[in-house]
């Protein structure tokens, strides 16, 4: 394909933190940017003209919905790169009709959710949030240093991974530097995945009994709706800790709210449902809940690997090369 | 050495937590263990009685210095593995005088250390604590989403280690696994040593200049007391995090806290001078401060990790095999 035109459909004051000039630069040499100001509309007369010319279409946050309508205004359109995790609610099945090829950045933001997670996992097997918390209101440190003669820490101790998705296979590879036994469970994973070499594959209700740790790694679906709920919760070992980053509708929120006002467990939370827990959830204040606003994702820099994970997937379409994240439509409805 | 006979010295409060059944019954497949209640004196005819029959003495948190009069009291003594890791103020001279070999668990400690390090840097460098304190105060978290558009986070952003100690470099070695830029600083780091694929050497000057993170792991000696001032802490980026989980008495901690009370920088601090602040002072409260009661090394069950590593020394020390942590006199001065 010689010099392609490539255009951008994305929120615009979420674009400069995606592509920066190195990145935008790096487009330039291989494509021509038809309008660097990204479209927040495809309906616009000013909008249908760009779709009419371009080759390769740059999506992320705040993208509109690419409709039939869309795929038909866009008639030579071979590639939507989406620069961020999550593209299946954004595409009509039109787009895959049509021949379009998709990729998408959702490996990019699997990074610092993995890197987030490991560092909860550590911290959490330390009871660490908790001392500070602790020697913060006694300065004496006799109730933060009482903890140190518990059995925690990150020797020999076990974490368990719900879910072979994306982000749990880069934790549980994070997780081999460490001396932790590593349970997984996942029913799809098959006889032959290469994850079998660095976890011991149990049902959930194994990982939730076994572990010191269980961290959330599972997609949002309507199977996979409140999977965790009392039973579960309650078959966690005494002290240890559950940790979601993957979305809060995995969890029934007041069981877990119940099970950790108990004080029996700990509990490290990036995402929730409502997003936003409401004024007054006890999950804010809870001493036993380390609780961020939906953070372990991609924030600050980490946004310019979405960036850069897109650039060289259009540099490998440019050149004939296949892509190394092609979405595949029979594989949608597993993903998150 | 057939069946070597085998004591312990150190506080019997902590022995429990470094040697557990298992790790007893494997010295005792090797050793006599002449008496598993471990000696906290030196002085009564009981321990004379004991000292003078080993061939191995395992020390350990709480052991009595070893004096000349003690090494006199052991003529049988060939061996002394402390199952801790700092070893240097315990020992006479007239230990290595003698022709006892030494060995200790520096290394089992250095790994939670390191470990904690880890997530303490990607912590920081997500500003985790910082999002979990703004978010309790803010549940609409105006203030904590505000932070996700700085420019932070674990891409391309730059690590500083401030010595390539055992710990120093068990953190280089784990950063491999990132996005970084790893910078260095250490005087005894010469051409050809290993560390040098993994960090880029600098002097400390530039370190603190060009660092996101400084995490410091000298060791504390005369010549490296408060060599972190006021004009070091200066060069500090805005928004760059100070971790120190090596010793207090490497930080002019008036300082430091005069420039976090600025609010310019942020801070993870496990060790403080003294090893339990004034009440009141700054860092129990500052909000940029994440504050822990120096238990980055070995607790809970990571204690288990020191006993497991002086079991296998002895082994190889039966076994004729060379220790792997052997103590060298002459390296003392520079031991942590």
């Amino acid at each position: 394909m010689m010099r392609p035109k490539i255009a951008f459909a994305m929120a615009a004051d979420k674009t400069k933190y995606v592509f920066d000039a190195a990145a935008l630069a790096q487009l330039a040499a291989h494509c021509e940017i038809v309008q660097e100001a990204p479209l927040d509309s495809f309906s616009d007369p000013q909008a249908r003209a760009v779709l009419a010319e371009i080759d390769i279409l740059v999506t992320g946050w705040g993208c509109p919905r690419i409709s039939a309508e869309v795929v038909k205004a866009a008639p030579r359109l071979k590639l939507i790169a989406h620069a961020a995790g999550t593209v299946k609610y954004m595409l009509d099945p039109a787009v895959y009709a049509a021949g379009i090829a998709v990729t998408h950045a959702a490996d990019a933001n699997a990074v610092p959710v993995a890197e987030y997670t490991l560092a909860a996992i550590i911290f959490a097997n330390k009871r660490m949030f908790e001392m500070r918390d602790r020697y913060r209101a006694d300065p004496a440190r006799v109730s933060s240093y009482a903890l140190t003669n518990e059995p925690i820490g990150n020797y020999h101790r076990t974490v368990g991974l719900v879910g072979a998705s994306r982000i749990g296979r880069k934790v549980a590879k994070f997780l081999q530097g460490f001396d932790f036994t590593v349970l997984l469970s996942d029913p799809y994973v098959q006889a032959g995945d290469p994850i079998l070499a660095q976890v011991e594959l149990v049902d959930i209700d194994t990982v939730m009994a076994r572990s010191d740790v269980v961290s959330m790694h599972a997609p949002s679906l309507p199977t996979t709706r409140a999977m965790i709920g009392a039973r579960e919760l309650g078959l966690m070992r005494d002290g240890a800790t559950f940790i979601n980053t993957a979305r809060g509708a995995l969890v029934d929120e007041a069981a877990l709210i119940a099970e950790l006002q108990s004080g029996r467990i700990h509990a490290v939370i990036d995402v929730t449902e409502p997003e936003i827990p409401e004024v007054g959830s006890p999950l804010y204040s809870l001493p036993n809940v380390f609780l961020t606003p939906h953070v372990a994702g991609a924030i600050g820099t980490e946004r310019l690997r979405l960036g850069q994970l897109v650039v060289e997937e259009i540099e490998r379409f440019i050149a004939g090369v296949p892509l190394e994240f092609a979405v595949e439509p029979a594989l949608l409805e597993r993903l998150a």
